[in-house]
Parts: structure tokens; C-alpha cells; sequence
């Protein structure tokens, strides 16, 4: 048995990859345009990532609905090498920081479609630094 | 960067485990229980799983409320080897098989938190097969 994958649905492709993986940092590991289907999967791995991972596939319906949240979903979470640059490149791409990494050691943002993601710094948490530190949150996450 | 784990919330920890685990076949690798924020997560892997690989983390809120379910996330897909028994094994433990494994290739179950489950058959589909290839859908998936 084997964890392949976790499939979110996203309403628009060019804003998902601008914030999953100009912003985030996934990048794109494959593609399937399905025609009959009228929809588009498209799988994003973390750096390093390959089919021995388990991948985030994205699926837009060209036939776009509405996508609401829902609470028996969490989040997804990645770690990262350094969480205050991870969060300083999102906010300069315009990214809410809905929990900043006060401690040094955990974030969670939102995709553009309400999904969850949460931030966790690898290993030993950073040294406490503002404006980090004194960062309260925003909305919920 | 790299993908450690998807969250799921659950209402029931036996019924949780009695799903993920005795039926679908995952295992439980940690359990963290915080007293303080009132809490249980446990972590959950395909077999062979460890730390390089992401796992499936269940939260588990002591003072508990309903959880309902969102469009923008779809499921979690996990390959098997043999997609029939893993089949026949829930079916036999009660589970509905929302989408049965008709094609020899893919089935849908969900979990008592309405968690969509995608069960893939490891390389090529196996051959068509009864009772499987004449079993209509059920629900949603």
C-alpha cells in the first residue's frame, strides 16, 4: 500500500500554480488534459519529489463551480529550510499570513480556494525575530 | 521543502482507526495527546511508511462538534496490490464501496467523517471480474 496522492479542486489553474508553486514552492511533476472529461489534473510535488513521494494533484473542472470549505479536511503541510523566508516571499507575492511563524517554527496560509496549508520549519525551530514575533493573526486557517 | 502530512479531522478515534487501519490497511506510526489544547493527533502510514514519506494525520478534538464537508477538497488516493481484496475486505467489514472497482483499476470509499478515499490498483489493472464489473455506484465519492 502505498499514499499516492491528495487531490484538492481548484477553480482558476494560472492563480493555483502562481500561489502552489511561484509562492510556495511546489513544482510541477505532470499534467493530463482529459477532453472527454472537460477537466485537467495536475500534480505538484515538494523539491526532490518523484513518484516515490506522495504528490498534491490539482483539479480544475472546465466547467467551474463554486469550491467551499468544509471541516473534516485540515491542511496540508510542508516543511521548508527556512520559514521566515518562505513567509517573507509570500507576503511580497501578496499572500495573508494567517498564523506567522511567532515561534519560529509554524505558518499556515490559504490556497485561493480555501485550503489550509501549514508551514513548519525543518529540524530545531528559528531563533525568535521580528516583525515575525509580534505578528498577530489573520482570519482563520 | 518537503510534503509531511494531510490533516483530517475525525469525530470518533475507534471508529476512525477501525476504518483507516482494520479495513483500508493503513498503520499507526505516532500519537501525540495534548492536554492542554484538548486534543489527539495520530499519525498515519501506508505500509513501509516512515518519515520520508508523507503520512495521514487525524485530529481528534476532545470536546468534539459535527464535521461537515467541502467541495475544494477531493480525497486521498492511496495504490494497493490487489484493489479486489481490498475490496472484498471492507465490503465484508461494512464499509459501502461508493465507486467499485468495475475496471480492475480504481474504487471510491469514504470515511465515517465522509473523508473520500481513491484505492488505485498498483501497475496494470487486474482483469475485468465478478461480482465487481456488474456492481453499480453508490452515493457520492
Amino acid at each position: 500500500m502505498k499514499y499516492l496522492h491528495t487531490m484538492v479542486r481548484v477553480r482558476d489553474i494560472d492563480a493555483s500554480l502562481d500561489f502552489y508553486c511561484n509562492k510556495l514552492g511546489l513544482k510541477e511533476i505532470k499534467r493530463k488534459e482529459n477532453e472527454k472529461g472537460r477537466f485537467t489534473l495536475i500534480f505538484l510535488g515538494a523539491d526532490n519529489s518523484d513518484d516515490r513521494y506522495a504528490l498534491l494533484e490539482l483539479t480544475y473542472n472546465w466547467d467551474s463551480e463554486e469550491y467551499t470549505g468544509g471541516r473534516n479536511f485540515g491542511h496540508l503541510a510542508y516543511s521548508v529550510e527556512n520559514i521566515y523566508e518562505v513567509c517573507e516571499r509570500l507576503i511580497k507575492n501578496g499572500v495573508t499570513i494567517n498564523r506567522p511563524p511567532r515561534d519560529g517554527h509554524m505558518a499556515f496560509v490559504k490556497s485561493p480556494d480555501g485550503i489550509s496549508i501549514e508551514i513548519l520549519q525543518e529540524g530545531e525551530s528559528l531563533p525568535l525575530q521580528e516583525p515575525w514575533r509580534s505578528m498577530e493573526n489573520s482570519g482563520s486557517w
